[in-house]
This record gives C-alpha cells, structure tokens and sequence, in this order.
C-alpha cells in the first residue's frame, strides 16, 4: 500500500533516468511522482505518461513553469509560447497541477516590481489556456534569497494576492517549507490560502547551509517544524499528498536506494499528518 | 568636507585594527563609523571613544544586541545582562543607536515563534536601561535565510509589530538594503515605519551569492536598486546617514585604502541621495 507521499524527481537526478527513477519510487512506496521537463523530455512525453501509469504512480506537479520576466521584455512572448506548450505536456502526462515560479531579473535589470508585474502578466496570459486543459497553476513562492535569479515571488501572501487578482479559477498554490518556513505570517496566510492549496512540498533547511541551492536537507536533518506547518496545512483543508523535493549535492551523492529508503522513513517518523 | 555617509568597521576588519580602520574612515572622508563590539573591547572602551574623537567621526552604531534566544530559556537572563552591560558601553563611545538582530534558534531547538517571544521579552527587559542611557535600540529585521542561525526576526512589518507592542520610545528601526530589498512589502512598511527610522545600511545582493554570510556586495555590483529604496527611506522622513556594511571575503581579500575609495565612489555614483 503506498503511502501519501510523492517523489520530486529532482531529488534523485543525479542517479536515475526518469524510468528508473519512478521504478524505484513505486518500489518504495511513493503514491506519486513529481517530473521536471528536461527529464520528461530526454525520455519523451508519450513514454514518459507509459512510464507513470505502468508504475501505477500519480503526478502530483510538473516543474516547472513560470520565469517570465528572466529573458526581459523580448523574451516575454517566447516565455508565454513555452508555458503554453508545458500546459500541453502536463496534460499529455496528466500532472495534476504545473508549478509555477517567479523566475529572476531579466539581465542587468534591477527592477523587482517589473519583473512581478511581468510575473502577473504572463500568468494571466496564458490561465485560459491552463483553464481548457483543466491543468491548475500552482503558484509557488520562493524563498527570498532566490528573487534576484529564480523567484521574483517570494511571500504567501504575494502569492495569494496574484491569484485573488486573477480571479483564483484554475490557480493554486504550492506550500514548499523550504521556502515559507521563516515567514511570520506563515500561520496566517496558510489559513487564507484555504482550499487553494494544491500541492505541500516537504525539505529541511539545514544549518549551515553552505550553498544557495544546493545544499537543502532530508526532513529532520535541519531546523524545520514539519508537524507544525503540516497542522496548518490540514487546518486549511488541505490534507493531500506531501511531495519530498529536495537539492543537495550529499543525497545526489548517495545511492538513489538509500535516499529513497531515507525519505520514506523520514516521512513516517518526522513529518506525520496530524490526523494520525 | 566629509560625505554622509558612516563605515561599518566590518567591512575592513580583516585589514585594520579599530584605531587603523578609523583614522583610514576618516581620511577617506566618511563622516562616520560603526564599531562591532570585539573590535571596541580588543582596543579598549576609553580607548575607542577618544579614538573617534580624535578622529572627528560620528558613531553611526554599535553591533550589535539582541540574541536573546540563541543559548536557551536557561541563557536568556546571561544575553539581558550582556545586552545591558552593552547599552552602557554605547553610551560610554556615544554611540547613536544599538544594532539590535533577532538571534537565531537555540541549539537543537526548532521553535522559530518561539524564538521570536524570546526576542521581544529581551528587547523588553532592557528597554527601560536604554531609554535612561538615551542609547536608541535600532530594530534590524535580516533576511529570512538567517532565521535559523542569526536574525529570527526577518521582515521590516516583523519588527515594526514589535515596536508598536513595546510602545516605540527607546526603539527605532534600522533598514538594511541587503536584508530587505525583496520584501514585496517593502514601500508600505517603510512608509509606515516612518520617523522611527534611524539607521539606513547599504550592501548589494550579488547574483550569484556564493556564500550565505560572505559574499555581500559592494553597491553598484549587485541588482538591489539603491536610489529606489534611498527615495521610500526619504519619503517616510529620514534624510539621514548611510552606513556601508559589506561582509565579503572578496573586500577583505583587497587593500583597505582600495576598500574605502570604492565605498565611496559608489556612494556618490550609485547611492545617490533622491533629493541631490
């Protein structure tokens, strides 16, 4: 019986291709898989759908949409063409929702606000297209030390203000605790974020930390209270499948095996849903 | 005629001893200087004050207080004392304020509100010796990836929050570019923080950050918009010195005099007040 734990398969990129990598998920005990597009891509979108279903896994989020102010104004278009083109392949593989991140400053701009308006612009340019697929948006804000290169939107709250202002049909919201752990208006803005929680990705962060993206942690290696942010989630009446995602240049190390067997322990004795 | 504009002494600690790094201050035509306490106590207390005397700079602040719940409940009444003993040695050097940083976790501890209780019921054990030495307790909130290990207290809505719950008189603010420039809320509390303003540092973001702690930047060589954050600072009523605070295992790699001329060459090209 496979428990409500999903594998982002960023996790363990290093060491398996995409049909191994789910193989051994499915083998561990993951319900479901999190895909990103190079990997979907290097084994084809066709085989890669064959490949989830055969294992019989779920896909809980394809990574990773997004990024429309990185390539500035120019590239603004192309931006939105290549989201367009991902809504397609999430629905080719059945993702249950795309996520979705800030990206960073186009080039030599320093202009944050620009680049989130241009976020918000891009988002609703291409939320028709997500509505008729049926493919949700999971708007995920990143980690503040991230806005400069990868997420322009870095709050909750930023989150939630952008879906509210595009009308919240066909948005969500992902919960990753790498990311919000630290806000104090995590309790708060999880509670308003209600039923719009669509995915809640689980990482440690450790201390120290000796790398900006490299270096995230396996759940009860650092300093993250997962029961606590877990309680809000399931307060805000969300309490579907966690998503173990998680950088680090140790596990990458690691035989997949090992990390896999890591994070299905980790997942029952650290992060336990407060309903149990 | 000296700029308007302060040395933190961190920035050239690794060059100069306090009486070095201030003469050279001086010289360079800062019109002020922020000590660290290690480097206050290693020359001496009455020693420091008639070194910044002698040398006719300002003493922008003192770094830095707060911390109170970095070694535990069994610490906290060690970290009051020591932030007590602090307020008397800032006004012994006429210090204009006191940095006062959250403080991270205490070991093994993952009670982040926790930690953030700790911080206000310090800051409020001491508040009425700093209020009799009229030695400003300056606010600093740090960027959220030092919540776990520096500065729980991480946002400027955070720290204003708290200063309205201790009543303000005694307590300012301190806005650091490096720890705020992402908060999408950024414009609004520093309108709202207002005349509690009473320190305003400057540093880049650099991009890419190779370091958590030491890889800052020197201005101009990062993509935090100076002359943008300066004009809300401006707006919300301090038109008052900026302090250079670079950690930066580059800065401290280079010549001292190299250090300080281009602090303030960029001062004057990058960080231009709005109002010149």
């Amino acid at each position: 019986m496979p428990l409500d734990v999903s594998l982002n398969l960023a996790t363990v990129r290093r060491q398996w291709t995409l049909p191994q990598a789910v193989a051994a998920a499915a083998r561990h005990g993951f319900a479901g898989v999190a895909p990103w597009r190079d990997m979907v891509r290097e084994t084809g979108i066709a085989e890669s759908a064959r490949v989830f279903r055969g294992n019989g896994v779920r896909v809980t989020g394809y990574c990773r949409g997004g990024l429309f102010a990185a390539q500035g104004r120019d590239g603004f278009q192309a931006a939105v063409d290549d989201n367009r083109r991902m809504i397609e392949e999430a629905a080719a593989i059945d993702a249950e929702c795309i996520v979705m991140i800030g990206g960073g400053l186009a080039p030599g701009s320093r202009d944050l606000p620009g680049a989130r308006s241009m976020f918000v612009e891009g988002v609703a340019a291409i939320l028709p297209h997500a509505r008729a697929c049926k493919t949700p948006l999971a708007l995920e804000p990143m980690h503040p030390m991230y806005a400069a290169d990868r997420g322009c939107v870095t709050t909750l709250k930023e989150a939630l203000d952008i879906a509210d202002e595009l009308g919240n049909e066909g948005l969500g919201i992902a919960i990753d605790t790498y990311h919000v752990w630290w806000d104090p208006q995590l309790e708060a803005e999880i509670a308003r974020a209600g039923r719009r929680i669509i995915a809640h990705h689980i990482c440690d962060w450790l201390v120290p930390t000796r790398h900006l993206l490299t270096d995230r942690g396996m759940m009860g290696d650092g300093v993250i209270d997962f029961p606590a942010i877990r309680a809000m989630v399931e307060a805000a009446g969300y309490d579907g499948i966690q998503e173990v995602e998680i950088f680090s240049d140790f596990w990458w190390s690691r035989p997949g095996d090992e990390v896999l067997a890591t994070a299905i322990e980790r997942f029952t004795t650290v992060c336990r849903r407060c309903r149990d």
